[in-house]
């Protein structure tokens, strides 16, 4: 009987022709195909280990203000009828502009003691998309990335050449900065303290193995440092006209070197829109959400297995990524205004709002 | 009648549980879920307008040979049981080392008048991956590419830091040259050629438009060198033990700016691999390979949406991307064995040899 009903379950799906009904493995769905919001934003300040135990009240007051009025920005313009893009926008640089976020202003070090940013912009009615890796001069990389996209006939730009764009733009939504506006005492003690580790555990080898390359020092996991590898923010949107927008913005890694460049600006990886499917940002340990494609597959996964936006994130964060032995998370939400924070560490800054206004903040894991 | 076996297939297929079956809207599928070949190798050398009425019976027969010497390579390697990322290492090289094509020795020219490549290597078994964006220094970037993957925690490395990187390695494998190693003749009359009709078009806009901006120069489309777009060379192979390897090497675009970046050193975009899938390859216009995602949908309509090799890269070279307006193609191959090579350019370098040692070398569109 049970098969019988899957059967025509089964068939239905497929004569409705639907890519996006319900998986035929779901049982208890938890989002339904129907318009659960007529727009919505969802917003992640960065994963990791982020414990009560370690947070001062003052610090969860901040933190709380902060994504709080980062929302409320992107879900004003939204109310007020405007574009999923400038949402995104607005709301990334409330985040890029606050020291607690590893983005824009607060961005950690890299090996070289500078600060270096990634960002990714996509608009779900069109695909296009922009990106910038690695500037070191513009006060608000993901209003950068978005005129990468528009622009310009390129996605990614990065390093000098990226900053000349930006420069060549001329445009006062673009503000250029000296690196050192990016300065704030935190990270640059914490590179410190990464550097007197690194600096021990050469000395350390040294004593026991042979002399080894400098190369060994990309092997360096700290544990006290390794929540730098997940810091980023990021926004989707979904606006009025049914269009979703998405962007990531991140200072990367403590002590990056080699330009390193992670999932941030990697459209497909670090972000991903579409107004058919969902739209995606990531954060997390970037090379995990390459290789496993992290915001694509949430898409794919809807478009061709037929799963749900929670089914489709669960399936990427919970299994698929943990599976690689990625940790990080996503904040995503579909076309129906089904909204998803997922992630597989303690904790992840957060925050999302719906038509009717109701806001949830998060931080640690509920 | 039809509807009833079509329900008995799709019972099958679910009952098989087999994520590779055929797609049950597929009637006639070109590839069966059969060993079709032990191990295979499939290279591309660049896609574009490749037209027989421009090209001299010399030049085809030098394009000829150099395929058929890089395929050869890899394909030796294969049927003495190397692995399949060895056999893609080395028929990329041969590429890399011969002027004909867009990657290594040959590469074109950035507006700066240097030669800057990019590459990407991923492990199928592993879904480890590694790249490079903006080398200047690195005879091999294919190589580097790996061993970003094997002897560092990264995915993406760029610019200086990935040809310091290259440098700290001291491997002989991995040849340090100067920048003019690059340099040819007629790549670098290219740029010459780019430049003067560059400096036309805005001599033009000045008489006829208020002086635009720098960035106006990103939108130049010149119809005489729309091929240096595509310029890429690519491999995947499957060995005896069942592993699927794939890599990608370009140069860029002639005159590429603002440390542009396309799709070759992209995972997902420019090069995917998975043995429980496929590997692909991909050549074109890179800004619009990033947006669809195109080799990691290729597996993805594989794994998801249960299409053969055959289907899941015409769908997404046929279909998704010219609706998108993006040119080029992708060569592929599935772990039975099944080998692609789709463009949809007038034609795109291309050679395959399966385990019985077929060799098909192609040009244009047949």
């Amino acid at each position: 009987m049970k098969n019988l009903l899957f059967l025509v379950a089964l068939v239905f799906m497929i004569s409705c022709q639907d890519q996006n009904s319900e998986a035929p493995e779901a049982v208890e769905p938890t989002n339904t195909p129907e318009q659960t919001s007529e727009f919505a934003i969802v917003i992640h300040g960065g994963a990791g280990t982020i414990l009560k135990e370690n947070m001062t009240p003052e610090l969860e007051k901040e933190y709380n203000a902060k994504l709080t009025e980062a929302i409320q920005t992107g879900h004003e313009i939204l109310k007020n009828g405007g574009s999923s893009m400038d949402a995104v926008e607005a709301a990334i640089r409330v985040m890029e502009d606050s020291p607690l976020f590893n983005s824009g202003k607060g961005a950690v070090f890299t090996h070289d003691g500078i600060n270096s940013l990634d960002a990714s912009f996509m608009d779900g009615a069109t695909l296009n998309a922009g990106a910038v890796a690695g500037v070191t001069t513009v006060k608000n990389p993901i209003s950068l990335a978005r005129k990468v996209m528009t622009d310009s006939e390129h996605v990614l730009l990065s390093g000098d050449g990226a900053d000349a764009f930006a420069k060549a733009l001329q445009d006062p939504n673009i503000e250029i900065v000296s690196n050192s506006y990016f300065y704030t005492e935190n990270r640059f003690k914490g590179l410190q303290r990464v550097l007197e580790k690194e600096a021990e555990m050469e000395a350390e080898k040294q004593m026991t193995e042979p002399k080894t390359t400098a190369l060994r020092q990309l092997e360096l996991k700290d544990p006290y440092f390794n929540d730098s590898k997940y810091g980023t923010v990021g926004c989707v949107a979904l606006d009025k006209n049914g269009n979703i927008a998405a962007g990531t913005s991140t200072g990367g890694m403590t002590n990056k070197k080699y330009g390193r460049i992670g999932d941030a600006p990697i459209i497909g990886s670090g972000t991903y829109a579409n107004n058919a499917t969902c739209g995606v940002s990531s954060t997390g340990h970037g090379e995990y959400f390459i290789r496993a494609q992290v915001a694509y597959d949430i898409s794919a996964l809807i478009e061709y297995s037929g799963l749900t936006l929670k089914e489709a994130t669960d399936k990427v964060i919970q299994d698929k990524l943990v599976k690689l032995g990625g940790t990080g998370g996503v904040v995503a939400l579909d076309h129906y205004g089904n909204v998803s924070m997922d992630f597989n560490t303690p904790g992840m800054y957060r925050a999302m709002m719906n038509d009717k206004g109701d806001l949830i903040v998060g931080m640690y894991k509920d």
